[in-house]
């Protein structure tokens, strides 16, 4: 298993085309809009070496006859669920922001069922190339969502708003198109395309799941920005580590047939999406309870500063803040423990609860951050740069006026949990990552059984059935 | 165990001194307003015979070298506490209310840690009499919350409000004061009384913990009333089975020294109450979520009946209900996955997740009632009585009006789950039993390690320890 | 104008025909479901006579050259649209629940525009009908409800659905249908009949709006139950005051031309359904917020003896109620204030603030309750009847358990406004009454000038029209 | 009255001491910093001048006998309340963000009413320099809040953490201390300085109210950092308005008597703080509606040009921002239009409506901006840079792939109100300005009656009083 070291080495020699604020980037590992999120994917690598954490971060794997960095693992029992909920919650409280590794854990669970599913063929190209992943400890970028356009129209409506195969040649298939908001993309070593949505019989183009390296020919990486992104590196920046979502741009992109997995099976596509969500709608269950342990901790110290921490009101919202992000983790938690064996022997988060989680993270963050910004007081938006503080002429009686420079400082970790660049990560991940609220209130509904609850209401209402 | 027959026999041959609305009760098991709480009580029996779900609702003893009904059980591995929760939530769908065990089980559970603590001789009585409970599959009434007057004072400042003990004699103790909000007491076969707030030094009269029959001399019972109740027994009711909670009063009740399981011992009732509240409130993740089955049901149903429950609105808020449910019960559940081992052997609920799911329980439900509300439309607050649909001369126009008998029927269901007696269940005992939200946040600050969360928000924000 | 027991004895002359729980009423005045409701209206005409609230109470009419009650006078300014919310605000507070004659004073308003529209035969049909009402000074059923059986259907495809003119002979119209959830129409002098919603061509027999007494030939009225109604006129009742509705059943009721306002004119249908609803929606700015004084008062009072009155989570959740119920207040009143006036001459609330309003009341009121049962207790869904509290035997340690006579009689009135006959006013009236939550949002959203909103923010954005 | 022009040539006038990020600004008209919040204030200005809306920006003044600008002119009537809101709603609306001078007007009638209530000559100074500004159209900063420091310390126990009177000498007082986020101070022509808390006998230093020019002697400025404020005036700015909040320290600033309205009477300072607080959190109903209907425009736009604007529950969503945004503004209003008219002849708010107002103000905005966030989609949080879609070698691939230039730019303007400089106006202002949340709830508790409250429920308990 790589440690943190040789994971920042093995960024260095990618060839990667990355372009941040229109300028292409020499080398990502050094750039400051950058490095932080590598900062963050870099304890995944740290914490499988860490004497206290290597039990939870790392896994027995029969691929490799040995231990994987959890985050490469299969799903082997339900414990394997439950643990990884729990050491997200620690990477989420290490980081406080998004350490950007479990969309790959996540995809490669989700392709091992549904190359399971599609047939032998794709299944064994895929657990080759899974135990390459395990053996070299590789951080994958898994991309799904699509550009979509506008959104009443169907793939091949406006094929330039979809990933899409245009050529086949070479014992490959060339992809063209683009994949939106990838998390941790210029961290990767690999992208691993999936299909974003839902397919029908005559869109097979689309159909398309594979993997490449980040710097194969044709990829262009374009970084999103992040609110007070600027900052970053500097001293107002607030939190050293990051979070990072790009734009993925496939320019005529070859894959070799060993990598492709899924190539027009729409129904094994099918299974990916949905295995795919519901992994991914419960992490949120451990990586955002253990971002908002650092929050509260950094309100709750805010307030030990200005002497109101022990207030009634002010206890109160920090025990408001602890109810809601365990409310996360509790059905983060029982999405896990509540799962099932999948014919190809991994195991399944439980649907209905792993939606259930996801949407209560679309919602409860806001109040947590909404509570956060009323106990840190005004200052935490009107607070000057650090670099006034340091002023020869004014910065004594500045820094008396904010309270001190610790309280400084905390302010601006919270003003980067809540406004700042952290904010994507607390708050619009938490809203649009592994789908919209509206995705997972379609699951909910599909999986309740309503004539059954119809029924049965008939019967305790003493009526015939 | 007991059938739901032989419960029934075995309740009739209890001398209750059991009043109603300033009546004595010749026998309860009659009574048209205790009939419908028995009838709850009777499913928990039945289950256990159920070939469908005698998995779940029995389990091995080692005590009586067999299987007993779940609800007599202990908790001796993780999977019990969540068995105990699907267990609940078939209970609380089947019934639509409160069946009224969950305390005693509860119970049992907390004593058997609390006596162990309290050494072999408290243990030893303890375990005795609860072989008995096993063998005979008895339903118990946990007895814990006291008056308490005025909030301000101490037990000794004003020990009318506290059961207490008044004297020592024959080797045994004589008991006198009151329990409040005693769920199912009426349809029990024994109470065990137990503390209902921490006690200090001095106040050992107090620290009692015993058990004895519901119609042991000295103890008169008063039925709590519950909304319509007048209705129970006639076709308004809404719901044939009901939920039930009792004043038992304690004049000079003799109880003999093999059923005193704590006598002044303040520690050991500490651990009781604690052990106790986290049990019971991590119950409510299972039974509330099946009453709220039953009612999405039941509000669907109407929506059906009135050609909405496609429309997008309905839809939207049937889905809400379902979240909010499901929200309940993932907590709970994982309160119950996530337990540890007392010394004793016994298994403990994660004491932060159960407060959690409680503290959900004093909010969710109000807020799938609302929308219930919404859902059933104004006719559930203006129906006239199942009676006038009967009449003669206009009952046919009524019926055509109320959109038919069906529909008022359902609308009764949900009324009786709303406004009615079963809304003590699904929105009093939600905000009260267990504890009042207030309760759960103590909890909740307690065990929250806020120093360790500033030290670490500290070092996040790049500040010095 | 009447005083209130001119009302009462009013009543008396009527011969209705009202049924309660499959039974004729021989005389409504004295029935103890029907009494507590209309003691409620009687309220209206007392505070006409009370020094300290007539100048509010009354009104100068120009129809009848003098002062009329409040409740049957035109809103000839802004000042009478916040009057009347100021006015209701002080009823409903001494009410503690609904006293029902604001749907005919907001019916009256809207008929007066309606007809304006319709034109001066219509018109002034209905300003001689009415200077008759204010004359004698009449307690009003506005009705509208139809039954409306299966949403997906118009009046024409199931007209046994929907109050219809099935004749026309002897100068006048023959109405057969019903109307449901009538607001103390056995509490009234006349009913008056409107469409309860929008009628397209085709559909004129549904386009009646006509006056005609409680107690005209075909007319049958069926009392509607409430939680707990059986306990009215008892010591249970918790609130000596009530609400009442009523379905209406028409069989054939002649109405003379002279009584007809609008007949199949579909335009001026539309007229009265939307200003009426507006009006309406407005009122539940002054009532309800009238109610939640009453029962913030009554919390209050039982926490003041239970002693926890001061302690700071208390004290928080009261002003929370207070929050709550003047957010509803608020908005009530700048509807009324930001008023506009009609061709006619009257004033018209601002339509978006009168659905905001509204839409509060179905949504607020909830939480109100809900902190409301938090801070009773336990004891407000479980305590015995007060004929317990009677009892020779037990009677005194019972009243002791309860925390005395007072904490009894304050729970059975808050009891009452949550859970019991009240409820129907303090919740269900709050999500139904004058449209349900889908409706307001309909206006809402109509009201929106989204084109210009959208145009607006692109020019904000930098970007072209 | 000035232009809009006048205005900014006005500023520059100035000799203002100013830094930003640590360095001097030699002029802060032009700094992309300040630039975007001076041209908010220019609006307040180009108002006046506005034939469509000159007749609400302007209003007749007594003093100087003639139209002054509205932000410098007396609440003479109710309705100057209630056009103070509409004003504020217009401005709202066109900058999108806060436009500076409310507080100014504020306080100029908060002062008018406490230093009428001193004494004859405190007031006759007031109005004195008042009808200058009226005169001059000046631009105020009111400054009020101090740093505090140490919550539980009153002033005197850490004097450097308040602005306080330190000389007397040459018929004038010498300040030192400082204010803190000083909404629009770098834009002003003259800070007026108020105590900011309730001050106590034996803290008469503290009691200071007085102007002074912005740029007197011994005053520095410090600007507030705001996320994303490196952004400004680039082309991901996303809105060209802007806020600005400063630190400003007085180091022993000599203000002539003539200048000083208040000194020492530390009841009049009691009166000026809580008149302040009245008419600032009403204030909120003004200018936060304003800017959420641009909020509102912006999201319909990006979902109108994502095809979904129409789907039911994008619909529904539009229509949730609009109530809230509308539940503000109604209780603004009516804090307004309910005013009272004080001793002085100027016009109070209702100050439970206003501070009801400003206490929705703490919570519905962020649920707004939750919406928001939701509508807009992931790529609010993850769009790469406006200067990216302009590249010569991907630019066009990616501007297809974020849905074309429109949408990007609508993207960074909802980016701006919700992550950006602009969520220090929309969220934080509004948690925060005029006094955070747990202000108003304790205004809201001290002006409830409690003892009427219960009194009146015990009556209708049908209790003895």
């Amino acid at each position: 298993m790589r440690t943190a070291a040789q994971y920042l080495d093995s960024l260095r020699t990618r060839d990667l085309r990355l372009f941040v604020d229109g300028e292409r980037v020499p080398d990502a590992t050094v750039h400051p809009k950058v490095l932080p999120s590598i900062r963050s994917v870099a304890l995944t690598y740290a914490l499988a070496h860490d004497p206290e954490h290597a039990a939870l971060a790392t896994a027995p794997s029969e691929l490799v006859g040995g231990p994987v960095n959890r985050f490469t693992h299969l799903f082997a029992a339900p414990e394997d669920l439950v643990r990884k909920i729990e050491l997200q919650r620690i990477l989420g409280r290490a980081s406080g922001t998004c350490f950007q590794r479990c969309v790959g854990m996540d995809a490669l669970n989700a392709l091992f069922i549904a190359t399971w599913e599609a047939g032998p063929d794709a299944h064994g190209r895929f657990v080759r190339w899974m135990t390459g992943v395990q053996e070299r400890d590789d951080m994958l970028c898994g991309a799904m969502t699509d550009p979509k356009g506008d959104r009443r129209k169907r793939p091949p409506e406006q094929p330039e708003q979809f990933l899409r195969v245009v050529d086949r040649r070479d014992g490959g298939v060339v992809l063209r198109g683009a994949k939106m908001h990838q998390t941790g993309a210029a961290n990767s070593h690999q992208i691993v395309v999936m299909p974003g949505g839902m397919l029908r019989e005559g869109e097979e183009d689309f159909a398309i799941a594979a993997a490449m390296p980040v710097d194969a020919p044709g990829i262009t990486m374009v970084l999103g920005r992040q609110p007070s992104d600027d900052r970053k590196g500097g001293p107002d920046a607030g939190n050293r580590f990051g979070g990072q979502e790009v734009v993925v741009l496939f320019d005529d992109v070859f894959v070799p047939a060993e990598r492709v997995f899924l190539d027009g099976d729409v129904a094994a596509c099918a299974t990916l999406l949905e295995a795919f969500a519901g992994y991914h709608r419960a992490s949120y269950g451990g990586c955002k309870p253990g971002n908002f342990d650092a929050m509260v901790g950094a309100v709750a110290a805010v307030t030990d500063d200005a002497g109101t921490r022990r207030a009634s009101h002010v206890r109160d919202k920090l025990v408001e803040m602890i109810h809601l992000a365990e409310t996360i983790h509790g059905v983060g938690l029982a999405a896990s423990s509540k799962s099932t064996q999948h014919g190809c022997g991994t195991w399944q988060v439980d649907p209905v609860l792993a939606n259930c989680c996801k949407h209560n993270v679309t919602r409860l963050p806001y109040e947590i951050g909404r509570i956060a910004e009323d106990l840190s007081g005004g200052l935490l938006g009107t607070m000057p740069s650090i670099a006034d503080l340091d002023h020869p002429e004014f910065g004594e009686a500045l820094t008396t006026a904010v309270g001190g420079r610790d309280r400084a400082h905390l302010l601006r970790l919270v003003e980067n949990m809540t406004y700042g660049a952290g904010a994507v990560a607390l708050r619009l991940e938490c809203m649009h990552g592994a789908g919209s609220p509206a995705a997972q209130r379609i699951v909910l509904e599909r999986h309740t059984d309503w004539a059954e609850r119809m029924a049965h209401a008939r019967r305790l209402a003493g009526l015939p059935e």
